[in-house]
């Protein structure tokens, strides 16, 4: 213990961890723990903000689950305000603080974010008694691969992210491929960084349950930056860059198998859209379609051949939460494949537009693929 | 222009893109542009902060460089406040706002973020006549890999990102490898997410500058949530982690030489007395070391034999900038090698603790390794 001490000494004398004066940034000692997540599930938020008149813990009924509204946290000493709600189920959710009406932002206590395509908002888990399957446990691990490439069709530099299963790197086999979409608002780290796609399909995989597969998680917005709303011909541009620029590269450059029944694609919200668009567009290079959370363009599907639907679809998968403000939207196609008997899986589950939902629809959707 | 209007209205009816309702997080019509960026190089902030009374520009002196002390922006129209600074010179940039004297937070309508242990900071660029080093460019790529690995030393999962140079899955050559370390809150994604390491190293690459390299990033804090402050113990774990864990897993699997004159180690801040400690405790293993604002331990270094330094070390390199708060230990330390009569590179630039000079560290010292 001495030693240690001495070796702080040493270090704090040589400038080692030198931290630049006030005012600086990152002010540790004003930050109080946030979120604390106690044995019995509660969950207390802390913000300091000693001059603010109002701080609620925000989210809509979509995005954030363990509120239904805005809930205003208390004012207590020394400018920290807090509440602690639940005991909340074991899960994944996110929040944000609104500061007097008008100010959003992520908690800043909170190094876990979700990193989105305008600001940022925080997330935290509440651990169950068996870990979840978002929940990293000790089986083999994947690789994810940041892939830069640079778009013909954009004009840009563009990045991809590339999920190899354990072993890769060890073996000569090819694999089947699944094109992951996120949503809008969301990045080509989304699917990894907060979803955890990687660490669902390493536990998949440990468990048998699914085949070890190659996964593209793209960026799904033509522009980079968010200044205005999403530009609704996204999708048809979307797909031109899918398949003229990230489906070679990617096919190029790893191990895949190559042909449509070891193809599939899926995606989240917005890219549940583009799943179901580029999918039915391209029967000819994909066999499996998933759309989570999200039901895609019926008038289009309504105009196409259920016979030659049945025939080339492995799977059509379509799941959404009841709480989701789109739920009506995408039961209506699931109403509309029913009529028009296109085979397809139906996943209605508790919940809304949210992380925990998507986690689930890939631990049911990625078990399907592949299997013939 | 009428076709896509009809898609635009099919895509609202399908529930494409469905927005929950208000009040959700990210509210989008609320958020102005900020930060602006004229052709001028003046940059504009703006907040969304109605009911604020004081919203200030922050940083220090070592982490932001374009303000010398924080500056406050005015409240204008419908409770937007904005702040027009410069003309700055072409770089890169790191600021975050202050609000009421105490709520610190990102620009929320900035998503360029840097990610760290404790909250984020926003970042941005300011274009210069020719691309800056970390600018990307079209040029070759390298990949970077995220690899998962579960520490018996620190007993939980771990994440180390790794640097392959363009054309790496394509050949069947071995490669020199450089370990390289982030600083104090930063975190295994820092030095490819903020710095761009990866840009930085192919564009090196593309112009001769540098031999092509393996670039392993750990994670350089025992703990992975940061409560207080940080443990002063940390690097000699870190040290044992990186030598028994993370070396051999990711030197396992990765084409490298694998001998010490292909082997070597650098660091910013923290990173940089971690790499100074780890590369003299270690000179079987390491033959370059570099500190990039950080000096190490000078008790330690003053103990070495400068004979078997000089014979051992192909390259040591330490720089800093004149504004940063712990120049004068990185300088006390450039000055007791030249005392011991210790061969090394001293680099004395302006500027702080900061991103810009770790960029330009990395990319003089990248040039001077694996040489011979």
């Amino acid at each position: 213990m001495k030693n240690l001490l001495i070796v702080a000494l040493l270090w704090q004398s040589a400038g080692y961890c030198q931290r630049p004066p006030a005012p600086f940034y990152e002010d540790t000692n004003n930050a109080p723990v946030s979120p604390e997540i106690h044995a019995d599930r509660t969950v207390t938020f802390r913000l300091f903000a000693p001059k603010a008149s109002e701080v609620l813990l925000m989210g809509s009924p979509g995005i954030l689950e363990f509120i239904k509204k805005p809930m205003p946290l208390v004012k207590g000493e020394k400018g920290v305000w807090s509440l602690t709600v639940g005991p909340l189920p074991a899960g994944f959710y996110t929040y944000g603080y609104a500061i007097d009406g008008g100010l959003r932002m992520p908690d800043p206590s909170n190094p876990n974010l979700e990193v989105r395509r305008w600001g940022p908002t925080s997330l935290f888990t509440v651990p169950g008694a068996e870990k979840a399957v978002f929940e990293e446990r000790s089986v083999p691990h994947g690789t994810v691969h940041l892939e830069f490439y640079d778009s013909a069709n954009l004009k840009t530099g563009r990045m991809v992210y590339v999920y190899t299963p354990p072993g890769y790197e060890r073996g000569k086999q090819k694999y089947p491929i699944l094109y992951l979409l996120h949503g809008n608002g969301q990045i080509e780290a989304s699917w990894t960084w907060t979803g955890r796609a990687n660490v669902i399909l390493d536990n998949l995989l440990a468990e048998g349950k699914i085949k070890p597969m190659i996964v593209v998680m793209p960026y799904g917005h033509v522009q980079r930056e968010i200044k205005a709303a999403p530009t609704t011909n996204d999708p048809m541009t979307i797909e031109k860059e899918l398949l003229s620029a990230i489906k070679p590269m990617v096919e190029g450059k790893y191990r895949v198998m190559g042909d449509r029944k070891n193809r599939a694609i899926g995606g989240l919200s917005m890219g549940a859209g583009q799943s179901m668009a580029i999918g039915l567009h391209n029967l000819d290079q994909f066999a499996y379609i998933a759309a989570f959370s999200g039901g895609g363009n019926r008038t289009e599907w309504e105009k196409a051949d259920a016979a030659v639907l049945n025939q080339k679809l492995k799977v059509l998968w379509i799941g959404c939460g009841t709480e989701d403000p789109g739920f009506n939207g995408v039961k209506a196609m699931d109403d509309l494949l029913t009529k028009m008997s296109v085979k397809h899986v139906w996943n209605q589950s508790e919940g809304g537009h949210s992380w925990p939902n998507w986690q689930v629809y890939l631990s049911k959707y990625a078990p399907l693929l592949f299997r013939n």
